[in-house]
């Protein structure tokens, strides 16, 4: 190569770069329920995201994209777009290779390539959690890290790993499926997966309902007032009850937090991530300081001291500022 | 640096490499009962590996490994010594930094230093498990994959990961520590680590005779003759009794697979490896095809069908090989 197509490609990389610092891409969450869509530049979301329902059927999810897409442009010269979504994906072609309980007939779809041709821009496809994870490290300025694990307590249990600021996919892209850690045996409890004793079947939004239903069964209204939302006693409120003194919501809630540390004790000692970022719906339930303990207490001497647990800074922004990132970082360095 | 640096580097590298191909290293297994050890070249072990009694105390241990490479340096001309030790070993310092109950007083003795001192020889130490890991990917040339996960089924379980041909090692040495996996709740059983329903309480040897002892209490030796072998039922003898056609045997082998098998689907979810090397003492009792269906019965579709499972082909040589192959690599590539 002659120096002066060093330098010209230098030229090119600095042009890249100044692009990339001016021009948003496009980020989508697609969800089981909603699609969450904004223009992101800068680590950050241009203005309050769209929602609007996921549509049945891969075609119309296909047809709602594009609309989305073509609604942006609008506004917004747009360099790409990142596309998070469940179900394990190939990022390679940017087609959903695993299954999708929530998005029933996604999978197979060659979402990249279809959105492609029909918008013009650069489409990148990843996991909704490996998204969430990626927007968390970028936002938090951790991509020197070592490791670190984002986790996403939800109706389910997701999770994405970040090593030296890229995400970890496994052989086959399927790296990160923490919510179906075994953390139980002799099929105590089944998860929606199909498989028994799933991480996310305790400690997920489910797990946690779940419980409560197992603790308040043959309880009665004299001993607490939670007896009386069987079978399906809500999350907000037993928490309620045991921050108003309720015991037996306070033990429902403690096991709940046992349940989470199982998961995390176990990431721990595989991992030994530097730290754990919590997100997801279930997330403002944690008490992180009883967790730590927990952690600390089920962790050998010298690999629970050291971890830091945080809240996710960025709630359900995660995802949409992630799949954007992801998107801009392969159009500018192709990583 | 000018052009002529730049060759002499290149040639001096081919001549660390020369020398590497042909120079041995010593590669030592430090365990709780006995020291391994033996010089390896291009990725064997050359002749029969020495074993001594591991002496009791840091002091006593430390003398005995300066005599083992003496000894060695007799009949070879030394590159380096590869120590593969039980504990979080600081490899940059070379220094044990975490608990190790089989070496009581090991913790905190500066390893490295010590013996290069007392050998003028570069000495490289690592965590035995994450040794006998770095041996089996070299031996069996799979460092060009994404991840392979080492298993040492022995009296406890350890792990090593490999990604790309490198140890992942965690923030904080401390990755891979797997046979500490919370495969159960409750507190159903006590590891000798202190705490409860590790992966090895239930995995290891210790947990495969722990459930024997469950499975045969209250049963009468008219039902099974192994009733006589209460209270510690030896595993080999449970074995052979299942190959018999013992029923009760039968059933003790199939729960400790899916004890074994709970770990494997855990470390598959989380990081969707490859392949798994299986070695330890214990390797030999496992059904590899019985515990290959378990996984896949157990595992999310797509993650349990393309996970190969081995079974080391080093046997109890990996860790030795092992150690030395990364004492090499750091003095040629300082990897």
């Amino acid at each position: 190569m002659t120096q002066s197509t060093d330098s010209q490609n230098f030229e090119g990389q600095k042009i890249d770069q100044m692009l990339k610092d001016k021009m948003p891409a496009l980020g989508i969450d697609l969800g089981g329920t909603k699609i969450g869509c904004a223009p992101v530049c800068d680590r950050k979301v241009i203005g309050e995201p769209k929602k609007v329902p996921t549509p049945k059927g891969a075609d119309k999810i296909v047809d709602q994209l594009v609309e989305l897409i073509e609604d942006a442009r609008k506004d917004h010269i747009l360099r790409g777009v990142g596309i998070a979504t469940a179900g394990i994906v190939n990022t390679e072609t940017g087609e959903v290779i695993g299954s999708t309980g929530n998005l029933p007939g996604w999978a197979g779809t060659p979402i990249k390539k279809i959105i492609e041709s029909r918008t013009g821009l650069p489409v990148h496809v990843d996991n909704d959690a490996n998204a969430a994870a990626y927007g968390e490290v970028r936002s938090l300025g951790l991509t020197e890290k070592t490791c670190v694990v984002a986790v996403t307590l939800g109706t389910g249990i997701g999770g994405g790993i970040i090593m030296k600021g890229q995400l970890y996919r496994g052989a086959h892209y399927a790296a990160g499926e923490i919510g179906h850690l075994r953390v139980n045996l002799n099929n105590h409890r089944l998860c929606t997966c199909g498989l028994f004793d799933c991480w996310e079947a305790y400690g997920a939004g489910r797990g946690f309902r779940a419980t409560a239903k197992e603790m308040l069964t043959n309880v009665t209204v004299d001993q607490t007032p939670l007896a009386a939302l069987l079978p399906d006693p809500p999350v907000d409120k037993v928490c309620a009850a045991a921050l108003e003194g309720d015991i037996i919501a306070q033990r429902i809630v403690q096991t709940w937090h046992e349940h989470v540390c199982a998961g995390i004790v176990t990431l721990a000692h595989t991992l030994d991530p530097d730290c754990f970022i919590v997100s997801g719906g279930m997330s403002k339930f944690v008490n992180y300081e009883l967790l730590k303990e927990l952690v600390i207490d089920k962790c050998m001497p010298r690999v629970g001291e050291r971890l830091d647990i945080h809240r996710s800074s960025l709630g359900d922004v995660a995802g949409i500022i992630g799949a954007a990132e992801i998107a801009l970082d392969h159009l500018v360095i192709g990583c």
